[in-house]
Parts: C-alpha cells; structure tokens; sequence
C-alpha cells in the first residue's frame, strides 16, 4: 500500500471530478480525501485528491502514466503527484534575525515539520552555531555588489546538489536574483514582517508605528520579481495599542513572523498551496 | 436551470464520490461544489454537494427519485436535498433578553439571512413591541408549571401551522420539553452564553469571573434531552482581564452571542451542518 | 455624590501625577480609575481619571474651576471633564447601506450605548423607515454637486439645534466638507470598509479579492481633511480564503464593520479616545 | 540613575495613588509607568509602577527602607520591588515533550526572555542532547514512587544552590510535591493543555475531540496544591473544524501551548503579575 498526493489545475468543464475519482476507483484506489475549488469568474477548476493505492496491482509509475494518458490529457491538466510519505528538502536562507531559524529548527527537531534540512545559507557567518548546535550544515555566502554573481551561481550550485525543493527565506535581506526565481518559480518562500499590501518594503514596524495602527500583521508569500507582491500563502495578526513602543511592535511581531511562517512552510510541504495569477488556493 | 444542494450521511466504502459525481454528470448537472469527509475511526462518510440542472431534462423531482433509488439505496444512504433558492422558514423564541433578537431582525432586514421568519414566540410580552416594529407576527404564550404542557401544544400548533423548518432560541430561558425537541431534532439552535463544556447551566458569567478566566466565550448548539450538551455547532471567545466586572462580562459576551448565533443559523440554514452521534460536520 | 471623568494631555514633567491625585484627595474626591501614558519621544503626557466628589463639599462646577486654576494651569494642560452620568448626543449620518445603522439602533435600543441619539440624516431616504420603526428623526438632506454648500449649512443647522456633541457616518458615501470637519474636531467617527492603509478608497473589497489576501479588515477612524488617513481609533479583522467570492467578502466584512464601529462608538463617548498627532492614544 | 518596579497591594483607602506618588516626587524619583486595579467588592487596592531614580541622591536601599517606613506602613501594604535591570533566575522542568523546551530556548537565546536559566531538571534523560545544544546545564532526577521524597530535596537543593527565583513546567508531567509550591508559591507556573475549566486532567485533547468542540486552548497557571486550579496568568485559543484528528488538535495544541507559556513567563518575569485569591492581576 502507498498513498499519493494529486494536485490538479485546469479549465472548468463539467465531468471532471466523475472522471478522476472514478479513475482512482478503477485501479482500486481508495479516495481518502478531496477537495475542489472553481474559480467560476476565470472558468479555472482546481483539485487536492489523496488516494491509497496498493504497490502490486498498480505500482507507483504505472499510476503515473495512466493518469497522464487518462485524465490529464482529456482535461489538458497541469498536474503534480508526491507519495504522501516523501519530505520534501527544503534549504534555508537566513542574515542576522534568528528568531525564525530557531523556531523553523526547534519545530523540525520535535518532528512538527514533515521536510529535510538539508542546509541553512546565509550571507553573514553569524548564525553559524545555531545551525551547529542544531547538527545542520551551514554554508556561508557573502554578497556584495561585486559578488553578488558568483553567489547566486554557488547558491545554485547548493541548491542542485542537495536535490533542494524549496527554499524558505527565514529573514533573509537579500534581493532573490531573477536566475533562482525562475528556477525555484511558487517554491521559495519569504515572511515579510507587515500585513500586505500595507507597509511594503522596509521598516514596516516603524510605519505602523508612525500611522498609529491598532493592529500588526505578517505576511508569508511566495518570491516573485516584483517585490513583496508574490502570491499570499498566510497572514497572521496582533491586536496592538499606543502604548506599544517600536521594540515592542517588533517584539510582537516576530511572533507572528515565526507562527505564520511555519504555517506556510508546512502547507507548503504537504502540496496543499496551489498558484494560480497572483493567488494562491490552499486546501484544508 | 435551477440548483440544488444534497447532504449525504453513509458507511465509508470505495468509490462513493466516484458514482454520485458520475451520476449527477449522467444527469447533465454541474457540480459546483463539492466536500466530503470520512471519519476513518468510525467508518462513516459525509459528503455536501451543489449542482446544477436542468429543468427541461430532469425535473426536481425526477432527479430526487432517481438519486433514491440509485446511489442513495446503493450505499444505504442517510440523505437529504433542498433547492438553493428555497428560504428555510425559522421561528424565534426569545424571553426577555432583546440583543440576540434585535441583531438577528437587523440582519434578516439587511437581507443577511436566506430565512423567512414566520413569527416569533415569547413566554413574555416583553419585547412585543420590537416584533412589531420590525412588522413580525408575534405570540405569547406564557410557560408556568401549570400551563406546561398546554404551552407545547401551542408551540406545536403555531410551528405546524407556519410550516417552521426549524427554531432559534434567541436567549430563551426555558427548558425545551421532549416532546418539541422530538419533532424537531437537529433543528432547534440555542446560544449558550459561556465556552462550553466549561461553565454550563445558568450565570456562566459570575462562574467565569469567579475563576479569573482570561477569555469568555459563547457557544452555539442543537438542542437535544440533555442540558447543554448537544451537538457543537459554532463557538466564538473574546479576551478579558482582571479589569472587567461581571457586567461587563456580560457586555463583551453579549457581543459573541449574537456573532456565534447568527454564524450559526447562517450555517445551518444552507444546510451545512451534519449531525452525527453528538458531534456536527460543518461544511465550509 | 457625582463622578466625573477628566481627560489630560500636558508636556511631560515630573510630579503631575502626585499633583493630580493629591488635588484630588483635597477635595475629597475617591480616585476610582487612573490610567496615564507617555509619550517618551515626544515629551507628552497624557492621563484619564474618573472620581468620586461629593456635590455639597465640592459642587461641579468648583471642582472645575479650581482645577483649571490649579493642576492645569501649572501643567499647561489640555484638558477637558464629563460627568459620568452624561450621555452625548450622537447623530448618525447614512446613506443606503443599513447593516451598520441596524446594529448601531439595535444596540442602543438594548441599551449598550451610553448615548443619546437626536436624528438619523441621509443624503437618501431609503433608509427612513427603519428610523421610523427605532422611533428616531429622520433628516433627508439631499447632496448634489449644486447643493452641496446649502447642504452643509443645513448639518450644521441640525447639528447645532440638537446641540450634538459628535457625528457618527455609519457608511456615508459622502465626503465631509471642511466646514463640518472643522467644528466637530476629532468628533466625526467613520468607518472603513478595509485594514487601513491597506486599500483605502473605494471598493476596498475588489481589492484586497484581487490581491489574494487571506485576511480582511475594518477600521474606525476620525475624520480629517485627508480622506481615509484619520487617526485610527479601532480595527478589526477576519480571515478569509481563496473560497471567498467578493460578495463573501463583503458579507464577512460587514460584520467586522459593526463591530468595530460599534467599539469606537462606545470609547469615544466614555472619553476614552484621546487624538494627538495623527494618533489616538485609548485607554481601557 | 536607575530604575525600580514596585508592586504593591493593600486595602482600597482614599488617597493610596496621591501618597505613593508624591512620595516617589519627593525622592526626585521619575514615574515612567504606573497602573492601578480596585476590586470595589472585595475593597482591594493594586498597584504597579515603574520609576527612575537617581543612585547618588537616593540609593535603592535607602529607597526601600523609606517606603516601607512611609506608604507601605501607613497603608499597610503588602508590596515587593526589582530593579528592573535584574533578570530573575528560572529553572526550566522537563519531561518528554520537547516542543515548550525548544521554543522557551529558542527565545532566550534571541534574547527576548529577560531571564537566566541556571538549569533544566527533568524525570527523564531524554531531553539533555537539547539542554547540551544550548549549553545549559541539564540535572537527570528521576520521581517514582519510592524516590519521590529524595527528589524533592533533591530539586529543593538544585533550586537553592542556583537561588531560582522561579520555574517553569515546560510540560513536566509530575504533580509537584507541597513542599515545593509551599517555598515557591506564586512562582511555579505551568501550562495545561486545555482552555481550563473545560477539561482538566491527563488527555484533555482526546476530550475535546469527543465533545466536538470548534475552538481548543491552553491556560497557563500557577500551581496550587489543587491540580490545574490555581490562578490563570494566561490562555490562548485556536479554531478546529470537525476535520482535525485528535494528533492534529494536538499539533495545534501546542503552539498555543508555546505561545501561551511564553507570555506568561514574560509578565512573571517583568512582575507584571498580582495573584490575590484565586486570581490575578495583570498589569500590560
């Protein structure tokens, strides 16, 4: 027995969720759960399917290729599958700020995070002990002007060796180049420490603090080349009031930061975010 | 056209969704929406589903006896339909307390709630006038121990006479008796003004400040035999400090009554909500 | 016996609190809340005080003219008094939209709001009757481009005879003229439709549907003459999904509206706002 | 210059706020906070404040030794102090679960707990590899039923040796001998895995699993000789659906978990928290 994680995007037509499960059920796969959203607007249908399919009857691949040739095709799907027991290797990327590299390793370590580690990346040496105490291989990369590069090519390089499938930027304050954007397109995963769209950019706490909110936010979005405008995975909030110095902001929010980036790392993990334009569809 | 919404209740088994989702495509529907969920540990299946169809090539009626005597007999389905269109006709009982009845009237007006509201009943003449105001039939029907059972009996009569799909007990301080709770199972909807299963029964709020809680709650539930203890529908909580006092208590949870009560009659009139051993499957 | 409520704002110094109370203790007055705050950046103090005096000992009116010529001279402060039992008198300005003028009626007619309210005006009349079943005047006072000045002198006319003491716009789709804004200073309470400064203007809905978010706002602020850039008194949010149709969106952030402006409401009216700057300072 | 948090509580009497501050003022000190909390019913007075004074003309002790001279015998008051510079020493108890652990370490190391954490004790060895990682020293003493009084002593021993002025429960799954909560009362918190009063006691989430509940919490607490009822410093709560197992109530049961302990030891640790009956005081 295996089980499987299709995920499934193509244009709205009727029959299409008759056609998948009762493809399932015809290689004796049992369904065991499934979720669907049409965007009726854009004619755009989306599926999230986990099905039980026994190895002997119908290995792995085979499955595979009778998806592709079946349903996929009928439906010009654009589709992925993971075995449900795969975890996945996700790198991350960090500066200075370690209170979200402590909370992402403190969750891996007590088994939260269903992914492998295979590295942290960082372009300052100071978080190297966190990732030692944490028996993680650290590699430091500078970036200068001059350098910047060579540093995405051996950032590359990492990536490509390591078989890395995701990257999460856990504070990392560094412009992601256009060359690993492309490569890792809907799979590198930033927390910007505001409720976007309001305060973009930097210093979002000192804006807030400025506009006198009574609310802050943090937003997990997916990296794309425009900045802090890639699609939203998970947002979080805390109420806030006057009396909250700038520290304070700050203070509150790397709590959120680190809640709201876990969140979207495990949802990201488990193939339960979807892109479509600039959104994203998350399945429960 | 016309559309419909069919909540389905059975034993977990291979290939449920397979036959319904093909057998409204036989039908030339279109599933619009879709969820299910399986409770492995028990064996039982949920599913909600909307659907488009055609009058001219499946009338209503048509479709209902064919899906009865097709997937529904096939899987020993618990099963039950309701056009989309249709507005559930929902009494409201209340005593002496108006914000629950104010709140639900404002937002029936705002055309917030897909109801009709055929009248409300009160054991006190009180909040007459707010009845009237908002032009809804009004009946008294006063409850001591000696007018007890007479008071059913008129309850009962008054329901069947408006055709009542189910009733809301916007703060109604009596005790529902068997006989109503009978005919009317899964369909009687009470707010109970605490965060159950912690402090049921009557003054949760003196309860709650006695044992310095930081958050207060309210609960939305069905109505069944035993005090307080049905099934779950929505719950809602709100923080508090050492700085309120009970009336305040009081305020704040107000607040969430209205809020989890109103949520829940939403809910419950799209028939999103699947009572099952004394737990409820909320779809979203 | 009467209580009053004082509200201080004063460059920051040593001993205005030992000052303050010890006036008060002089006059036999029983301190029964003080809450104070500063703003170390800027130098500014701010306190809110409610006592307890007795009116033959030390009548209203003594108290207030010896504190004048006492703590407030020394101080320089800014300063302004209510006895508790005063309840202002708001007016509520709509237009077509009624869900947050049926909350605001329900709950004063529940008597949750500490406020008196001599007229509803509308630059529409639909919403008339719902003034006429809560038993409130109503005022239409239509606003076009060539009526607009006339207009305005019939606000103030209304607002003068009612002897109004602040001006909530419960979803007025107008803007409000200098004139207005000018008189009721930091007493024109609106609400938006979004979590400012995220989508201000019109439409924040569309917006923030287009933008992915997965959390929708409301904000309460007082209006000045930049549209939508008031000092915030309140905000409220609620998570959303890509599920969501815009008019989901609306639906949910409805509800948020309500609250959140039925919130600033009851602060504003127990003097618990205080404006500086562009900021509000809210003591609980 | 430096700066001292006074924490004090007596009955309620006019003139407390007008005594304490102006005796501050006289010893050129400056009031950067003060906040106060009066149970009218119970006539109690509580009182927080934070001031600035200067070493040359005031030496802490002298200050001390003064106010307990002046304010705090004329009113009777039960009171204490810190400098606000000290970090209160708190020694970490342990079990299996390493979740807490990981994530009260992981912000002691960012340096947002103003502690130190002279030791973690744990009844079992699994959790020293982690004690190790953040160099923090880990004592192994194990609790059964014939050793459970020689490690009583033995933790009393430990705990004086490093002058603990308070410990943490990160899920110790032990019931605390008397002995122990007797010398540090008011200064042992724990976390329970429950929004208390609902389910108290071992599995609470396998409880609310079975009721059905939409929302679960954790409470934080101090611990009194009565198992899981003593004063609450703190509770948090999360929504689930009918759709979370029991494992994945417990995965969200443990971020608010984390969360939840984390802010109450930031409250204890600042003498931010008043317990007084059964309850407490929280100053913000």
């Amino acid at each position: 027995m295996y089980a499987i994680t299709l995920v499934i995007q193509c244009p709205d037509k009727k029959g299409i969720i008759a056609d998948v499960t009762s493809f399932v059920y015809q290689y004796s796969g049992n369904i065991q759960y499934i979720d669907q959203y049409v965007d009726r607007e854009k004619g755009a249908f989306f599926m999230r399917l986990e099905a039980e399919l026994n190895e002997k009857n119908c290995p792995y691949e085979t499955f595979i290729e009778a998806f592709e040739k079946g349903p996929a095709s009928e439906f010009t799907m654009t589709w992925s599958h993971q075995p449900i027991a795969y975890k996945p290797k996700m790198a991350i990327f960090v500066s200075k700020y370690d209170h979200c590299l402590y909370d992402l390793l403190g969750r891996y370590k007590s088994g939260e995070l269903a992914v492998e580690i295979p590295f942290i990346l960082s372009n300052h040496p100071d978080l190297a002990p966190i990732a030692k105490a944490f028996e993680i291989p650290f590699y430091y990369v500078p970036v200068t002007k001059e350098t910047k590069a060579n540093a995405t090519q051996e950032q590359l390089k990492l990536l490509n060796q390591h078989e890395v499938d995701f990257i999460v930027l856990a504070r990392y304050m560094q412009i992601i180049p256009e060359e690993l954007i492309e490569v890792y397109k809907s799979n590198i995963i930033n927390i910007h420490h505001s409720f976007l769209p309001a305060f973009p950019g930097a210093k979002p706490y000192h804006s807030a603090f400025e506009r006198g909110v009574k609310i802050i936010g943090a937003t997990s979005h997916y990296v794309t080349e425009e900045l802090d405008a890639g699609p939203i995975i998970e947002q979080g909030v805390a109420h806030v009031s006057h009396n909250h110095s700038v520290s304070q902001l700050i203070a509150k929010g790397s709590d959120l930061e680190k809640i709201v980036l876990a969140n979207a790392v495990k949802q990201h993990a488990a193939k339960k975010v979807m892109v479509y334009g600039n959104k994203t569809v998350i399945f429960t």
